[in-house]
């Protein structure tokens, strides 16, 4: 019996293939900071001066079986990006460079191509360098077709730029910004009902304006940069939650500091009708709904008391959503 | 019908359990660069003057496997920290900061805490601040019991301490450290050897020296950080490989420029028994088992000419293994 390593199931060859695939996308990405040479062990990138590195890591959760079932492989490759790039906005922070984990039996270079692809390009958009990757072949461990994603990113900012919710005074101003749909949370919870209530992926539906439910539960993830630097230019931009996994109350809060919570009014939006189809179908309590899925707000920003009209006019689509109050609760989200 | 995210599979409450757990490991891991609290959207490191950020990131394979078989899950934990620092440590960086994904079908807080807890304490280990981390959970994404994990890393160093692999002169030393076993590489042939020739993970066996199977396959990937730190107080240290996936001919050329290749000489270090026990068992060809596994030097140096003596002395268990040379080959490793 002689065993090698491509009959043991993994193809190196598979690797160089799929990688050769994406190499311009990825060069594409390239800032002044990096430098070296692709093939080193590490992604190189130059920092000067004083500056505070803001690092995220992030999945994209059961949206990647959607993915698999729609065959919409780029979706998930843009979410990821541009999760990770909200998530250090959040912060205060600018992106400055990313990488990606790549995990599944065996490599199919063009699902790879169109995920990784789609990557490159949410880099190259967003102005963040794609650094390195990582792209594992495991045999066995996911069935057939199935991957796993991860993505790390660094961002940058200048001490005094870093958004710090022990900033955030009673009485400041709610700004939401819609979102294009789930994002990338509560996937499993909309695929349980799917699945349950039979619902048809591809069929279209008036509730939809005449679109699949596939199509709007594939829409990427938006990316807020550019909403977030127009707001700094022209408000005092306290904090920011991002509403990922855990919903309103499970980010929320993260933007506030101690005593105090949020006072938001549910009638300020109308909740995109995705939300209304999969948590109708599905009969989930309306409190669920909003500790799962973000209800069709992406961002929370919170703005100076005085300043949310400037806020509104910087952002075509912002709505104001509630106010900061007082708070002792454990449930720091109150339904206004 | 109605359905809760609970019942769709996901419980947040096994995550925050399964944090709770190693919060103060992690505590532990904290450098006076790191600012900011648990909690927020991102992890915060100070950085200040002209630095080289090199970034990495890697996964470990399907050692994950054997470690859900054998229950060693805390071999995987700190592995994957261990391969990150050595990456590192390549480009003649120091580590600064790591973070980890950790993405299972239903949380085992137990496991988690094993698994993370020992990532924890290997950066507690090298001085390295585990600064944020996902932990996903997946429903039937992942086998029952199976996980994955990527580990993402980030180090410093000035420019002029960059390791230059365009440094290398004909005529080097390669200097080997010896590994502790396969680290992290190579594993799905290690298991299709061990499966398809009946192999008993748990017997003692002589040519081990009474140890089994299973203990030497676990062995944890083995980091250079002291060495390297060492060596470069003593010698000039042109560039380093971290013989990972690819073996010898994958990765000895990445620290050597164009037209330069490695002479080594396979007599000057002992290849521990583990590599003969699967290579026999599965009639590995030699030369696969060179281009698949580290056969026994985890890293090589390539030390300027002349100074190998120094740094022999410098590193109790480091081996004189080879020159560089000229090459105009396609295979750069030539085995003398």
């Amino acid at each position: 019996m002689s065993t090698t390593y491509r009959s043991a199931g993994v193809d190196v060859r598979r690797a160089t293939d799929a990688l050769s695939r994406i190499r311009d996308r990825v060069a594409r990405t390239k800032r002044p900071e990096v430098i070296g040479d692709i093939g080193a062990f590490g992604g190189l990138f130059r920092v000067a001066g004083d500056l505070v590195l803001v690092a995220t890591t992030d999945g994209v959760g059961t949206k990647l079986e959607l993915a698999r079932r729609l065959d919409r492989h780029e979706a998930v490759g843009a979410d990821l990006v541009n999760h990770c790039v909200n998530d250090a906005l959040a912060m205060g922070a600018e992106p400055l460079f990313f990488l990606d984990y790549f995990s599944t039996s065996r490599i199919q270079p063009l699902v790879f191509e169109r995920v990784v692809g789609a990557m490159a390009d949410a880099c190259a958009a967003q102005g963040c360098a794609l650094l390195g990757g990582e792209t594992a072949e495991m045999p066995g461990m996911y069935a057939e077709g199935a991957y796993d994603l991860a993505g790390f990113l660094v961002g940058g900012v200048a001490r005094d730029r870093l958004l710090d919710p022990a900033s955030v005074r009673e009485g400041d101003a709610l700004v939401g910004l819609p979102s294009t749909g789930l994002h990338t949370n509560g996937y499993s919870l909309a695929r349980a009902i799917v699945d349950r209530a039979g619902l048809d992926l591809g069929a279209p539906r008036p509730e939809l304006r005449g679109g699949t439910l596939g199509d709007a539960l594939m829409a990427v993830h938006r990316c807020y940069l550019e909403d977030v630097r127009a707001l700094r230019a022209r408000v005092t931009l306290r904090s920011i939650a991002h509403l990922t996994g855990g919903g309103w109350e499970g980010n929320l809060p993260r933007a506030l500091p101690d005593g105090l919570g949020a006072a938001v009014d549910r009638g300020a939006w109308s909740v995109p009708p995705l939300f209304r189809v999969l948590g109708d179908a599905g009969s989930i309590a309306e409190r669920e709904r909003y500790d799962t899925w973000n209800m069709g707000i992406g961002l929370v920003c919170v703005v100076a008391a005085g300043e949310e009209r400037d806020a509104l006019r910087a952002l075509p689509d912002a709505i104001l959503i509630g106010r900061v109050e007082r708070s002792s609760a454990a449930t720091r989200v109150r339904w206004a």
